[in-house]
C-alpha cells in the first residue's frame, strides 16, 4: 500500500488497476472498459450494475438506500453492491467480481454477423507488490498470484531474471504477465496492466491481413494487409512446396519472406495506433497447412505426395523469439497457431467456422472459405466434413489481366444493359477505376452471362461485334470485352476482361463447384437440403450473392439461404486470440471434421471437367428457378 | 517392422532398443546394462530373472519345463516369463516389464556409503516407427507414445520442427526425446535410445566439479574439476555480490565466467569419456543460493541487505539454450537446478541432505558441509533447521601460505613425534609435497596442539625453537613451523605453517563452530545428544576425523558418531540427476527445513569471538573425555 492508493481487481478478467481512494466503482469501471450493463447511466436506477466484492466489503460503508432497494438480503450479505453506488475504499486490494450475465460481450464483426467473444485471453497482467518476508521474491509472487488472483502458477526461466530489476525500479510494485493462466512470463516495474496487446493473423497463400487487438478491451485498434511475399516462389500451395523441396535452403527463405512481412505488418499497425509493439504478448495465427508449415519453418513435403500428411495438426504454442525472424514485440511473447484439420484443410477452415457460430436451426449447413485454396465444410447431424479445393487465386485478383487486390480503385459490381450491351459500374469507393477484384470479376462474368455474350462453354460471343464496341478482337485471335475505357480508368487503358480471364474464372470456380458436389455425395446430400450456405473468404470487401450464384461456383441453393460474412478465418484468429474458451473450442472442431480427399475421388475428374461450364444463361436472374434432379445446374 | 528387427522396450525406465529376433532376452537385458538379480547365471536355477512380458507373449513359445518351475500358474497367465528362458519373437513390439524387486539399484557412492537410485531420469528416449495412417505425424508419434510407452505428451514447437528431416534420414524410425515424460523435446533419425547421456555439476565458490552421466545406465563416465573462475572478482560469496553491484555489467561478467568454465568441465568429460557433448540431453546445478543466481545471470542484489531474500528458491528447468554462453549440448538439453533454502543455505545443501540419506537409528543428526561458504543443518524430531557459516576458503587451501587443492602433490595427513617433535607426513599419492590441502591443513593444526607447540589461543610456542629448528622467527616478527625441508618438497623451498596460517584456520573453525553451537541452542540440543555428525565437503579426498574434532571445528561428538561422506553436494547432484523421484525429495526437503539467520543472533559475536580457541591441548587425543557442561570444549 503506497498512500492513497488501492489496487482494484476485477473478476473473472483478473483486469487490475491502481486507483485513488473515493473512485466512483461503476466511473472506473467504464474508463477501463469493463461495459457493465448500467441502463440508466449510473443514476441508481435499473439496479443493473450489481457486483460481487470478494475482498474489501468490511471496508465499505453500509448499503445506500438506492442499494437496499434493488438487492436482496441475502445478496447484501454475500457482499453484492451496486457499482454506481460506491466509491472504491483505502484497502491493499479490492476485488470486484462481475458475473457473465452482467459483463458486457465483445462483439466482434463478420460482414453480416456479429460474433459474441468476453475476452479471456491467454495473457493476463497482475499487480503485485513485492514483500520482504519471505525467502525469496518468487514465493512472494506466486503466493499473492494464487491468493489474489487464483492464479496457480510457476516461473518461467526468464520472468526470474527480471524480477530484481523490476523491484527496483517499480520500487516494490512490480506487474507479474502470466500465460495461460499457469505461467509468470514476464515481471515488469511498475503498473504495465493497462498495456496489453496482441495480433491476429490471417497468412492467406495470397495476402496476409493482420489485426492489432487490445487483449483487455477485445477491440480492435488497427488492421493492416499486404501480399503474401511467397508468391514470388509460386502462385500456389503445390508450386510453393515444389520451390521449398529443390534446395535444403529453400523452406527457410519461405519462412523468413512470410515472417518479414508479419514484422512489417506488426509496425504498420503499431504505428496506425500510436502504440509500442514491445506491449504485443501474443500473435494468434491462422493460415492453410502449408502457409502454417512455411511460418513455423517445418518442411511441408510429406504434403507433396499421398497421403498428403501433415507433420502436426493440433494448435500449438511457442515464444516469438523462436522464430528466426525478429518480430520486436514483447521478449517473452509467445505465438498460437490454431489446429488444422487434415490434408490441405486447415487452421483458416477452423477459425472461420470458429467465426461463424452454427445456427441451430439450419440442419445442414456448408461454409465455403473461397481464397487461393477454397475449403468446403459441410456439416449435418452426422458432424463435419471438409476437402479443399485448389482453386488458384482468381478470386483474389491474380491470373486477371485486369485483376486487382480489393480497394478504393477496385471494380466491385458491374451492370451490362442487355438492350444497349452498356456497361455501368461500381469502385469501392467510388473512386476511378484501376482493375477488378474478386467481387468484380463475379459480377462481370455472371453479367456477361445474363445478356448473352458469355456462353455457357465460356466463348465470348464475337458476333455481337457488330452489336457494340466494347467486343473487339485482341491480339492472337481472341475477343475481350471492354468493361472500362481508358478515359473513365485510372490506368491510362481500357479495362478489359478477356477470353483467357474467363477461362481463369472456369477453372476456379470449377474447382469449388467440383468440391462442394463430391462432398454432398459423400454425405448423400442435394443442393435443396442445405439450410445455410456461408462464403466467406478473400472476395474484397463486398460480394454479391447473386454473381457468385450465377457463376455456378457452388450448389444451387436459393439466394435467401446463402450468408456472406467477409475474412470469417480472420475473425476466427481475433476470436481465438481473445477468448480461451473459443481455442480449446478450435481445438474440438479440429478433431471432429472429417478430412475428404478429393484426390482420391474417381469422379474428380469428371466432375471438375464438366463443372467448367457456367449455368444455362439468358434463363433469368434465377437459374434455380429450372432445377435439375442432381440439383446441379452447372452441366446443363 | 523391418527384415527380422524386433523394437524391444523395457519397463520400467523405457529404454527401447531394435533387436534382431531371436536374441536371448537375459543377454539382451545385461547387453543394455538392465541388471536383473538373476544369481544363477542364466542357467535356469535360480528363477530370479522373471518378468513380464507386457506385449509380445502370444507370440512366444509356450514356457519351458524349466520355467513351469519356478512360475506360478497364474504368473504364466499374466505372461510372466524367465528372461533366461526366452529369445525375442519377431514382432514390431516386444515390451517387458521388470518390477522393481527384480530391478537393481544403481549404487552411488560418497565417500563412506552408498545411496541407492534407481535410474528414472527426467529425460527418455523411446523409438517409434513413423506410420502413413494419421493425418499428422505428431499424431502418430503422440499415439504411439501413449500406447506403447504410456506417456501423455505434448510436442515442444522445436521438436516439430525436427520430424521431416529425422523421419527422411531414418527412414521412417526415429527416437522421441521426452523430458519429463511429458514434453517431446526432439525426434532423431533412426534409433538412438542408447545415446542418453546428462552431467551433474556442482558449483562451489571455490571450486567447481562435474560429472559426466549415462543416464540410462546412471553409471559415472568421467569427472573433471577446476577452481571456479569467479575468484579474481571475490574469494567469498559477499565480495562476489559486492562486485556484480558496482557495474550493471558484473552480474553478466560473472555469470559467463562460470559457465564458460561449465562448458570446458563439459567438453573435458567428454573427451576422457571419448563421447559427443551432443548426446547430452540434461544437466543438473547444485550450488549455494549466490552461485545458482550468479550461473543463471539474476542479480543476487537482495542476498546483499538483510533480510538476505533471494529471487527465487524453487527447483527450476531451463533450456541450456536460454543462456548466453553455449555449452554445446544437444539443442533441446534442459538445465536443472536443485531448490534453495533460504538466506545463505543453497541447492548445494539440498542435495548434500539428498545424498547423505536419514538414518532412522539416529533422532539428532548435523550435517556439515565444509566449503568457502559451511552449511550446518541439524535434524531432529520436529524438523531441520540450517544455518550458514562464512568460513571461507581456507580448508580448500586458499589464503594458507603453502595451502593448495588437493591432488598427489598434496600432504593430507601429518604426524608430529610428542618427544622429538620432528614431522612424518603422507601426500595423496605418496608424490613429492607440494603443499597443504584442506585435510593436512586440520592435520597440521591438530598435531600442533597435541604436542604443545601450539597454544589454544592459536600461538605457535617460539619457546621450543630452542628445542627444534622447525620452529622459527620468520618476516614480521612472527614465528612458522617447517613441515617439509625444502630437499622433501616438490616446490624448491620449505613448506611452512605461519602463525597467519593458524589465524586463518581459527577464523574458519570458529565460523563452523557458532554456527554449530547458535543451532544447537535454538533447538535446545547438546553435542551428547548427537547421535550422528556427518562432515561432507571440499576437504580434499580425506579428511582425519580425529584431527578436525581436535581442532575444535564442531561440538565434541564422540568420535564413534561421526561420519565423513566426502563430497555429498556433488552425489546429490547425481542423484538427482538420475531419478525424478529424488528431484521431487529434493523439493521436499527444501521445504521443509528452517532457515536460521546467524547474523540476528544476539550472541554471534561472542559466540564467534570465543570459537577462535582451540581445545584444551596437550590433554589426549580424545578431548571429550574432560567434557564441559555446556557440551563444548572450544571455550576452554
Amino acid at each position: 500500500m503506497t498512500g492513497q492508493i488501492t489496487t482494484a481487481v476485477f473478476r473473472p478478467s483478473g483486469k487490475t488497476v491502481r486507483v485513488p481512494s473515493g473512485t466512483n466503482l461503476l466511473d472506473l469501471m467504464r474508463r477501463i472498459d469493463i461495459d457493465l450493463a448500467a441502463t440508466c447511466g449510473g443514476k441508481g436506477k435499473c439496479g443493473k450494475c450489481k457486483v460481487k466484492i470478494e475482498e474489501g466489503a468490511e471496508d465499505l460503508p453500509s448499503p445506500t438506500e438506492t442499494e437496499l432497494q434493488h438487492l436482496l438480503p441475502q445478496e447484501i450479505k454475500q457482499h453484492y453492491r451496486l457499482a454506481c453506488s460506491i466509491a472504491i475504499p483505502l484497502v491493499p486490494y479490492f476485488v470486484v467480481k462481475t458475473s457473465s450475465t452482467n459483463f458486457m460481450e465483445m462483439k466482434l464483426q463478420t460482414e453480416g454477423r456479429l460474433v459474441a467473444v468476453t475476452p479471456d485471453p491467454a495473457v493476463s497482467k497482475h499487480l503485485i507488490e513485492l514483500a520482504d518476508s519471505l525467502p525469496s521474491d518468487e514465493e512472494t509472487l506466486l503466493n499473492t498470484l494464487r491468493e489474489k488472483y487464483g492464479l496457480e502458477c510457476t516461473f518461467d526461466y526468464e520472468a526470474l531474471t527480471d524480477i530484481p530489476a523490476a523491484g527496483l525500479h517499480g520500487k516494490g510494485l512490480v506487474t507479474c504477465v502470466v500465460y495461460d493462466r499457469r505461467s509468470v512470463v514476464a515481471v515488469e516495474p511498475g503498473d504495465t496492466t493497462l498495456n496489453c496487446l496482441g495480433f491476429a493473423a490471417d497468412i492467406g497463400t495470397t495476402k496476409l491481413a493482420l489485426y492489432l487487438m487490445d487483449l483487455l478491451t477485445g477491440k480492435e485498434l488497427a488492421s493492416s494487409a499486404s501480399p503474401n511475399p511467397q508468391a514470388i516462389y509460386g502462385d500456389d500451395v503445390m508450386s510453393r512446396i515444389a520451390y521449398s523441396l529443390t534446395d535444403k535452403s529453400n523452406n527457410a527463405v519461405l519462412q523468413k519472406a512470410v515472417l518479414k512481412e508479419v514484422a512489417s505488418l506488426v509496425r504498420a499497425c503499431c504505428t496506425k495506433a500510436g502504440l509500442k509493439p514491445k506491449w504485443i504478448y501474443e500473435g494468434c495465427f491462422v493460415g492453410n497447412p502449408c502457409m502454417v508449415h512455411f511460418l513455423l519453418g517445418i518442411s511441408a513435403r510429406s504434403l507433396a505426395f499421398f497421403p498428403y500428411r501433415n507433420v502436426f495438426r493440433k494448435g500449438m504454442t511457442l515464444r516469438a523469439r523462436e522464430l528466426p525472424v525478429r518480430l520486436n514485440l514483447h521478449p517473452a511473447a509467445r505465438l498460437h497457431v490454431l489446429p488444422l484439420i487434415a490434408g490441405f484443410v486447415g487452421a483458416d477452415t477452423v477459425a472461420a467456422r470458429l467465426a461463424v457460430e452454427k445456427d441451430t436451426s439450419a440442419e445442414i449447413e456448408m461454409l465455403l472459405d473461397i481464397g487461393t485454396n477454397t475449403e468446403v465444410l459441410l456439416s449435418d447431424e452426422n458432424g463435419s466434413m471438409a476437402c479443399s479445393c485448389a482453386s488458384g487465386p482468381a478470386f483474389e485478383g491474380m491470373h486477371i489481366s485486369h485483376g486487382r487486390k480489393a480497394d478504393s480503385a477496385s471494380i466491385e459490381k458491374v451492370w451490362i444493359d442487355p438492350a444497349t450491351l452498356d456497361v455501368r459500374f461500381q469502385t469501392i469507393d467510388g473512386a476511378k477505376p484501376a482493375g477488378l477484384c474478386g467481387s468484380g470479376i463475379a459480377s462481370v462474368i455472371a453479367e456477361l452471362l445474363k445478356v448473352g455474350i458469355l456462353s455457357s462453354k465460356g466463348k465470348l460471343n464475337g458476333h455481337l461485334a457488330q452489336a457494340t464496341n466494347r467486343i473487339r478482337m485482341a491480339n492472337g485471335n481472341r475477343f475481350e470485352f471492354v468493361i472500362a475505357w481508358k478515359q473513365e480508368t485510372s490506368i491510362g487503358s481500357d479495362i478489359v476482361v478477356t477470353q483467357k480471364d474467363v477461362l481463369e474464372v472456369q477453372k476456379a470456380k470449377a474447382a469449388i463447384y467440383a468440391g462442394c458436389e463430391l462432398l454432398m455425395k459423400q454425405k448423400g446430400v442435394t443442393a435443396r437440403d442445405i439450410d445455410r450456405l456461408i462464403i466467406a473468404g478473400a472476395f474484397g470487401q463486398y460480394v454479391d450473392k447473386a454473381a457468385v450464384k450465377a457463376i455456378g461456383m457452388f450448389p444451387d441453393v436459393p439466394i435467401e439461404r446463402i450468408e456472406e460474412v467477409g475474412n470469417a478465418a480472420g475473425v476466427g484468429a481475433k476470436v481465438a486470440l481473445l477468448s480461451r474458451r473459443k481455442r480449446q473450442e478450435a481445438e474440438e472442431i479440429a478433431e471432429s471434421v472429417t478430412y475428404y480427399e478429393l484426390a482420391l475421388d474417381p469422379d474428380f475428374v469428371r466432375t471438375y471437367a464438366s463443372s467448367m461450364l457456367f449455368p444455362a444463361a439468358s434463363s433469368g436472374n434465377h437459374p434455380s428457378q429450372n432445377e435439375k434432379e442432381t440439383g446441379s445446374d452447372a452441366r446443363e
